[in-house]
């Protein structure tokens, strides 16, 4: 019996309505094609989530039977509810994995878990660029050998802000001269979050063999690994060791305990 | 000639106007004795500001002439305005320091730069803490021994909910049976991040000759290192290498692509 | 079909035919004792090595069929030959996991592996130790609760001298007034290692289930996860992009540079 | 007053000697080179040594008279004694910082402090680098724009075999399509390490002015912080908290404590 692992993937899917070209590529939307080629692995199961929505496809009930979500967002983050935020927050916090693609380093909830703006240089004239692959023992990496080549992609370069990755897996080269830090990992509560850098929509950069087996590997590093809740509130507790409240007057004023 | 480092000692200021023993302890505010034990230091400049003032006393024109912020909250944390927030947030990133006190791991700005909800397990019955020194090579705990022993305190016990310490100071030992990650060092954007367990407002504990030292240590090692900004929006670049634009036509859908 | 992990328990195998005491609670030793709990896990195979076999016991051809390498040494640290350690410091690199035990916190394997010395304070008047889970989300406290507690301990108290580790899921308050940092993780090269404070000879340790737990839990997360090879050789490459050699003449000397 | 900081320059300074080209670039060695311009700062304070000389240079003496210690080396890497590199290890952890310059990544002492193997893939085509400067906050980069370019470098490229660093500072990119993890900061002990990329011997690199920007940054950056002891060895203690000395009878065997 296999565990099956329950993926959500989350586009803004506004690009692919609005952009003749991205709908070329995209005609279903991004996360239709990243939903298929997820769900050829017996051991992956997806559903879809979009912005115009209700609760943008985000409610409690589907994010309750989420092991992994993958974000894809670019010209509407600003369009997302605070309170889907939270929520998706906290089900990170509580264990689910978090993979955010490409545009998606600018998206509400990437900063939230983050702290910091995320702010990156771009560039886009159809560069080719280099990943070079820092983690050849590490899953998300099996089966990628020394680097992926992608021949037409939106340049992103340092610095990326972001605090230091627990772990540094993919670092990109660009035609143009820059670097960036393209595969990073973090953990926050009991959840897992994988940043990839790849994703464009005006190139078929979801086609690709290589960059959709970094996603599938992805997913299986990022699902939840025991189950866990998480805690937003203190808990008042008792003492452990045989030990009672101590009565202590610290005196008229603190200036006079100096 | 010295460097002045300028001090932002924020306090809820609460407790000691509506609690008599706190009031007691710390007649003019807790804000008030940790400026008193810093601006002694002739390095240090201090000022404060409290909840009830405008803006939380926290205008952009304090914030920009902040070096490091300490902040003490612990009943209020949910009147701190999220706009305050944001900026102090971006302060922050831009490179001034954050030194949080005790029930200030609840704050907004605090969980707002680590991602996490920071809860934690508590009790009341004025134990011992013993703070063992794990990083004794460290600035914050320059002229600090094996450990800082408190005979009263509130516990905080494990888990603490937060991302992994870049460097984790102290943990502390309690009378009662638990122990707790008690000065946890990070870095967000170019800005330094002091977690400080002790501090508890019918304790004694900024009276602390030992405490004392921590703190003003933790400002030296907080304040900003280099002169920087931080970016939150994109920056659209040229390419430094000497490329043009690529014209590429990838079908009429990516499907063909595969 | 069960991926089996191939474990291999080193035991330096003094103290047990020395010391009455220990012999008592480990007739053929803390190596056997291990052996047996670990091998009732069907994804499990275990075989043990130790200090007075030829090479230790721990031979190309041993290690090359291990997977987790467990050690446990504490009075011939100074016997294991230098070639071995070599020998088991490329395996681990190459994949292999280690788990360190108590008193292999100074031998060389670990020492090598993390660089530093090690040291620690300690005592030994079978004390109570707790050790608190930091990560119950981490596989290695999967079924273990707030904390382990044991009743008699050698207590070991910080300052450990070791990197940061990559993760924190232990930490130990004692009966005494120590803290210990009881449960570390790091990896180096593709290998990963943890290092698990109780085991000490003279207390029935190895015989508690919560521990035995941990153990089995470690040895699963340790295991190599990715089939790597490494490299211990610099490798000359050709360049990748269509560049050729520059012929440069750098003047007759570099002040000339200047 | 200005603490001085004392510098020692430790080169093989085997090239120089043996190479025309590039004792035309150092005709003194690059030793000298680097003490002269490190020197020219009126808070540092140089001396140097070198492999051919008794002890390496490296005696007692002059170790405790090493506030931050330099390493270039290359072809001689094995003619270094380990009792030195014991004696360097042993400084490090009590405080002494260390500066690891390009082919210094095989120096039997880097790999002493990582535990790993340190390997890289590399070219020498004289092509070009750019080292981005992914921490423009940071100590070490004060003074440095977003990068560095060198004209003419030999290429180094991932998988470079070390720890995580703690901070990652520069990221090069090649002319020739690879990347590099070119300035990597850790803390071993009480010391600070930097690894820094640049330095190959037939090209007049240490003349580049930024580049001695940093080597000087990092001098500050490495110097002890707080005058600290290290351990090697145990240390027995006394309970802190009352409490003595348990007996306990496990029983005949260990067998029956279960």
């Amino acid at each position: 019996m296999i565990d099956t692992i329950k993926v959500t993937i989350w586009n803004e899917y506004r690009h692919e309505i609005k952009n003749e070209a991205v709908r070329k590529l995209y005609p279903d939307g991004m996360h239709k094609v990243i939903a298929d080629f997820l769900g050829a692995s017996e051991d992956i199961q997806t559903c879809t989530a979009t912005l115009d929505e209700p609760e943008h496809g985000l409610t409690e009930d589907v994010l309750n039977n989420t092991d992994v979500l993958i974000w894809w967002g670019h010209i509407a983050h600003n369009e997302v509810d605070e309170k889907i935020v939270d929520r998706v927050q906290q089900r990170i916090l509580a264990g689910m994995g978090l993979i955010v693609l490409h545009s998606g380093h600018f998206a509400k909830i990437f900063k939230r878990m983050l702290g910091t703006n995320c702010s990156l240089r771009w560039r886009e004239i159809a560069e080719k660029e280099r990943l070079w692959n820092l983690e050849p023992g590490h899953p998300i990496t099996d089966g990628i050998g020394d680097y992926i080549e992608l021949p037409n992609t939106e340049m992103y370069g340092e610095r990326f802000d972001i605090p230091t990755p627990d772990k540094l897996i993919f670092v990109s080269w660009f035609e143009g001269g820059e670097v960036f830090r393209s595969g990073c990992c973090w953990e926050r509560g009991h959840g897992r979050i994988f940043y990839f850098r790849p994703g464009h929509e005006t190139y078929p950069i979801f086609y690709n063999e290589e960059i959709r087996k970094v996603i599938t590997n992805a997913v299986r590093w990022a699902k939840p690994r025991v189950n866990q809740g998480t805690e937003k509130g203190h808990h008042i507790v008792d003492p452990i060791e045989n030990i009672t409240e101590k009565h202590v007057d610290f005196g008229s004023t603190g200036v006079e305990q100096t």
